[in-house]
């Protein structure tokens, strides 16, 4: 009975995708784990290791033993096995290098030495090439030769004598065409491929504009070296807009559901620590307009709606500018067109809110001259609000500066600076007309 | 000279990518448009369209003319074209579809009539169906039959007598397999598929889960009706992530580096307003503390640090909720468990910044009981600050509330009001001892 029971399991997990498997070995208690592994082949656990986090992958191999996982690890895409290896310790990474298959093992540390943000960190060698001068008989023979890896492949490169990426043909190609005809017949020659040392962030740009299911990669020869397939461009995306949201709310690198409360702390703290700090500035500013306070108290009560709408305002400006430079292209005259029509929109809302406030100012407290000094303020801040939140993350991104420098909180931090000296500034002016307040 | 010229630039055109082509369009200045499109065949345009703006694709209709609009439109990808009409007058969208082939008209009909955020609205025909009975050889005759469409598609569809979706077969597994060999044998019939319902979210998690290529469309019949490729599961991706941008930044719908600046107005200023008046929130509520400031005028001092660390502590936690939410499955224990972190959380960078500002208070301003005020209303508006943070989004996606509502500044305004009454009450209790400052 408990034979059949485990033949009708292990039928089971063979027709699952790797994601539900992983899904169901990540609703296991851990116990069970090692009598779970057991019903998976090589290739499985494998296809499973792909989907789970450093952590399970990590336990897996040390559950399997240095033997099977080195079985395993050779079954792997090797990019996802150099991504693997870089998560474990020197030792480790020696003492599984030396078991596994000495090509294998020397492609992966090949792989291991690029960049994990670049084309050559992220690609991997799960593709088919062929020679310029076979048949497309020839090619279909070599792809069944190749059959068992070469499952989500959907294009084979052509390479010419000198071993140069020369042409690319679709599995569709090869299925329309006929069987004597010479792969340089039918290829397309255009190929467009990415440079492995190119950013991902170039990489997902390539694979999003021009549709691709995979995109080559090569060296300054143009030596084809691995493909980056669409599944790691949606990785990328995901990944990039996440570090986005980092920066427009400083929330410190790879915090989610899962995090620890001490991991999450100290990924935060740093900011906080430092916006602290610059939250004490606002208030040595205030201090030295103490005079002015004493004399109008009235003017505390607009403080927080003034500084708080230069901030939105210049993190709405900020918005825009941080997906802008994702998907376009930032050159000279993008920017002093956005410049100015930041400027513009400035204007208009400082207008707006700034006739708003005067109006209910006015009514409030009774007194227009207190309505003009906060309306003229919201107006100025505004303005400079949505200026300061386009124009310092432009220059941060223009001067190479990691632009995470320009968070949200930072941006809200400065503006509240600005908001300050201009409110105080101004009301200052025209105290001698507000102290009958 | 002339027609030699022509002839070299359409077979240039020929070979570039249609996304390159849309850039050189792009590039051209509008007098030249007209020519241009004089160089492309039918097909070259519909490829051309579909990588351009809805603006620039609406000029191109116009300059083409109602005749050569309609060839055009029949040649394009029926969602795209979907997409695209649903942008025109409803005179424009009959005028198109009653020179378009009846048949055509039909599905375009259908398409439209689909929420554009589901699987409906998304979903293209463009694939190839074939029957379960039917030989690998037969498959490939269909698809040759189809190969001037069937350019970006991997999988074939397989259906039985009722027309239900049963399977898939990849183009690699038919170039594989023996040409007699049944469909059925070969095809995988664990077929994942979306309902033509679901939203657009749960076809990209789908998608990206999977790695799949593209993803077929059912109704609730099983009956297949389209498919969805994975170039959307990215334009969903980033739509997605830019959606969650402006939530955080309230910096309202679809703005980019080329919006105008009255749009951009108009969509940012309807936010701003609101949070204009509970700006004035914030200062009724300092106006009810007057009596207390005006005796501790160092109060102020600190005001702005507190409220906004208060504000960032919970935007940082808002971040994490918002993109949790993307890529998690939220039930009841996630939900409970990340409310229990982020509580640690709120503690611990409570306990360490109030310490800190203990330090600072007490030394600048030269009052222990001050510093004491100050350090542990930042303990406590730091915890509420994480929990409103975290709390709020959670709720109102609970109760299936747009969560866009828990934008941001909503979030840091609502933590500004809490962090000032916290602030001054204890403060207020304290006064006595802070009189003589």
């Amino acid at each position: 009975v408990k034979e059949a029971k485990r033949s009708a399991l292990q039928q089971l997990l063979e027709e699952l995708h790797p994601y539900d498997v992983a899904q169901l070995y990540r609703g296991l208690p851990e116990k069970h784990h090692h009598k779970f592994l057991t019903f998976l082949t090589s290739d499985q656990i494998a296809d499973l290791i792909q989907e789970l986090e450093y952590e399970m992958q990590i336990e897996i191999l040390h559950k399997l033993g240095i033997e099977r996982s080195s079985k395993v690890m050779n079954l792997m895409d090797n990019d996802d096995l150099a991504d693997l290896l870089n998560e474990l310790s020197a030792d480790k990474i020696q003492e599984f290098l030396e078991v596994m298959r000495k090509e294998d093992s020397q492609k992966i540390r090949s792989l291991m030495s690029y960049p994990a943000d670049t084309a050559g960190g992220l690609m991997n060698n799960q593709f088919v090439w062929i020679h310029v001068n076979q048949t497309v008989r020839q090619a279909v023979n070599k792809l069944k030769e190749y059959a068992s890896f070469s499952e989500n492949i959907y294009y084979l490169y052509v390479i010419n004598e000198e071993k140069k990426l020369v042409g690319v043909v679709s599995y569709r190609d090869l299925l329309i065409a006929d069987e004597d005809e010479r792969i340089e017949d039918i290829m397309f020659s255009r190929v467009v491929s990415v440079s492995v040392d190119a950013d991902q962030e170039e990489v997902a740009q390539t694979i999003e504009r021009y549709d691709f299911i995979a995109v080559p990669v090569v060296d300054a020869q143009n030596t084809l070296l691995g493909i980056i397939t669409v599944d790691d461009a949606i990785d990328i995306v995901i990944r990039e807009a996440n570090e986005d949201i980092e920066k427009l709310s400083a929330s410190g690198k790879d915090i989610d559901f899962n995090t620890k409360a001490t991991t999450a702390s100290f990924r935060r703290l740093p900011w906080l620590i430092l916006l602290l700090f610059i939250g004490l500035l606002s208030g040595s500013i205030i201090s030295g307009f103490e005079e002015t306070l004493d004399q109008v108290v009235a003017l505390i009560f607009f403080m927080p709606m003034i500084a708080g709408m230069t901030g939105n305002t210049g993190t709405q400006s900020l918005a825009v500018v941080v997906r802008g430079i994702v998907t376009s292209d930032v050159d000279r005259k993008t920017v002093f067109k956005l410049i100015f029509r930041e400027l513009r929109v400035g204007i208009i809302i400082g207008l707006t809110c700034g006739a708003l406030i005067l109006l209910v100012a006015t009514l409030w407290i009774g007194s227009l001259t207190l309505g003009v000094v906060v309306g003229s303020s919201l107006l100025i801040t505004l303005i400079v609000g949505t200026l300061a939140g386009t124009v310092i993350p432009l220059m941060l991104y223009r001067f190479g500066v990691d632009p995470a420098v320009a968070s949200g909180p930072l941006i809200t931090t400065i503006n509240d600076i600005f908001s300050l000296m201009i409110y105080f500034g101004i009301a200052t002016a025209f105290l001698s007309q507000l102290q009958h307040l």
